[in-house]
């Protein structure tokens, strides 16, 4: 599982609960994170310098469990990588929210995401080859993710004024499906349900995600049935903050992640040396 | 001029101001921002990088345009690099701090700052150097520089309150200066010293630096008269970005930036290869 920071956590945390047997092992690029405000190019440069790192487990499945990589850079990894099995967040999310939207004629949508997310307009794809009539809205929540980084819980007011400034005009269109965009997110979902209330359906992509990860294993014949799964967590800076904010903000107990600097990760374009005669 | 973001245009200002005539680069690391609350040794490898690339260009001067950088990283730059001439923010804004406790027996200093500029030390070690009895005051403000590069103006409501939450808790001590110990604050220095009134002498390095970067040019027969400087911008992500918020934030009109590509840094350990026989 491929993240930027604490975000993966929530759907690391879903995955284990449904593949207890599984070993798992998770990257969070914490040293340069947030990636949600980057270009295209920059995120596709981190992501392929991770997905090199990660391939040497020889992992039969790589999940990218972040909305802004899956957007920007999941064809590009696929493309590079021909030899792994690759799957992103977008395609279950987008799932879920088609079934909330329901036999609605014309059911609003809206998608809670980062920039680089919505300007990738990967969600617009997803749902369309889904759903030919509905109406999106789209906004960047850009500040989010600084701020559940920060290890701020949902009761603090300025979080409560920032998920209103975000979620208030979506609100006020009357949508039907709130999207959490990005996995980060959900570590509010609760605060975002009770904000949008019991009208609109919030949709958070963990679990759709793990159902997901157990189908592609399940029919790749590659599901582990029996034992106990370990998880082992890596992480491009501060291990142990790492870990404090895992339990704080998705109580999740892990133990230490091991420390990859960002030097010591494979680079994108790797040189060639002849050896020397 | 190195930084992480918008906040080194904060003193590209003043030193544009002091020293029209002199050719100014600035390096921005937008790629991998915020600087603040990651480990030193994240940052000192970050600032190898940047220092490598900018060392090409032969200036006659580099300054840390950046407090974190110049708590955690200022000492291994002049160590790697003996042949340039480079200085930090820390001990102009200290001695500036100093000069307005002025008279005072015991005064009150606080500093709002970075956590990885805060865990340095570095201003309770240049403060004491010039003063032996003053009481000072920690607080980390991570959030803000997030908030700054949204490009979110100072009338924001979520900036009223990220800089409540940060300085009303210094208030009710009673301070006498409070420091802006990150140069991207200098953005919301108006803000800022009319939340704490005219009592507190509030602190922005940006023309210490400036007239700092003057004396060390001039002792060391540097200084250019004549002529008329240029500002060259390169950024490790959207130029396009950089420049609106350049603009929008700091009020500084500036060229097009160039786009440096993270792995087109120089590796801060160059691989050594032996030409192939």
């Amino acid at each position: 599982m491929i993240d930027s920071g604490l975000g993966g956590l929530t759907l690391v945390r879903a995955i284990h609960r449904a593949l207890p047997a599984e070993q798992i092992i998770s990257f969070a690029d914490t040293a340069r994170l947030p990636y949600g405000s980057r270009t295209p190019e920059t995120i596709i440069g981190f992501a392929r310098q991770i997905a090199r790192f990660i391939r040497q487990f020889d992992p039969k499945h790589v999940l990218i469990a972040c909305n802004t990589i899956s957007s920007v850079a999941l064809d590009s990894l696929r493309g590079e990588f021909p030899d792994l099995s690759i799957s992103g967040v977008i395609e279950p999310t987008a799932r879920a929210a088609v079934e909330a939207a329901g036999a609605r004629a014309q059911p609003l949508l809206a998608i809670l995401a980062t920039e680089a997310t919505i300007r990738s307009k990967a969600y617009e794809r997803a749902l369309a080859r889904r759903r030919s009539k509905a109406t999106l809205l789209l906004r960047p929540a850009p500040l989010l993710v600084p701020i559940i980084e920060e290890g701020r819980e949902a009761s603090d007011p300025l979080v409560r004024l920032a998920l209103r400034q975000y979620v208030h005009p979506l609100m006020a269109r009357k949508i039907d499906v709130l999207i959490l965009g990005c996995t980060h997110y959900g570590v509010y979902k609760n605060a975002i349900a009770q904000m949008v209330g019991g009208g609109v359906v919030v949709i958070d992509a963990s679990q759709r995600c793990a159902d997901d990860v157990t189908r592609r294993l399940r029919s790749a014949r590659k599901l582990k049935e029996g034992g106990v799964g370990h998880l082992r967590s890596f992480v491009t800076d501060d291990p142990g903050r790492y870990r404090i904010l895992a339990e704080k903000m998705v109580g999740l107990t892990i133990d230490e992640p091991t420390h990859v600097p960002i030097d010591a990760l494979p680079d994108a374009e790797p040189m060639r040396v002849r050896a020397a005669g």
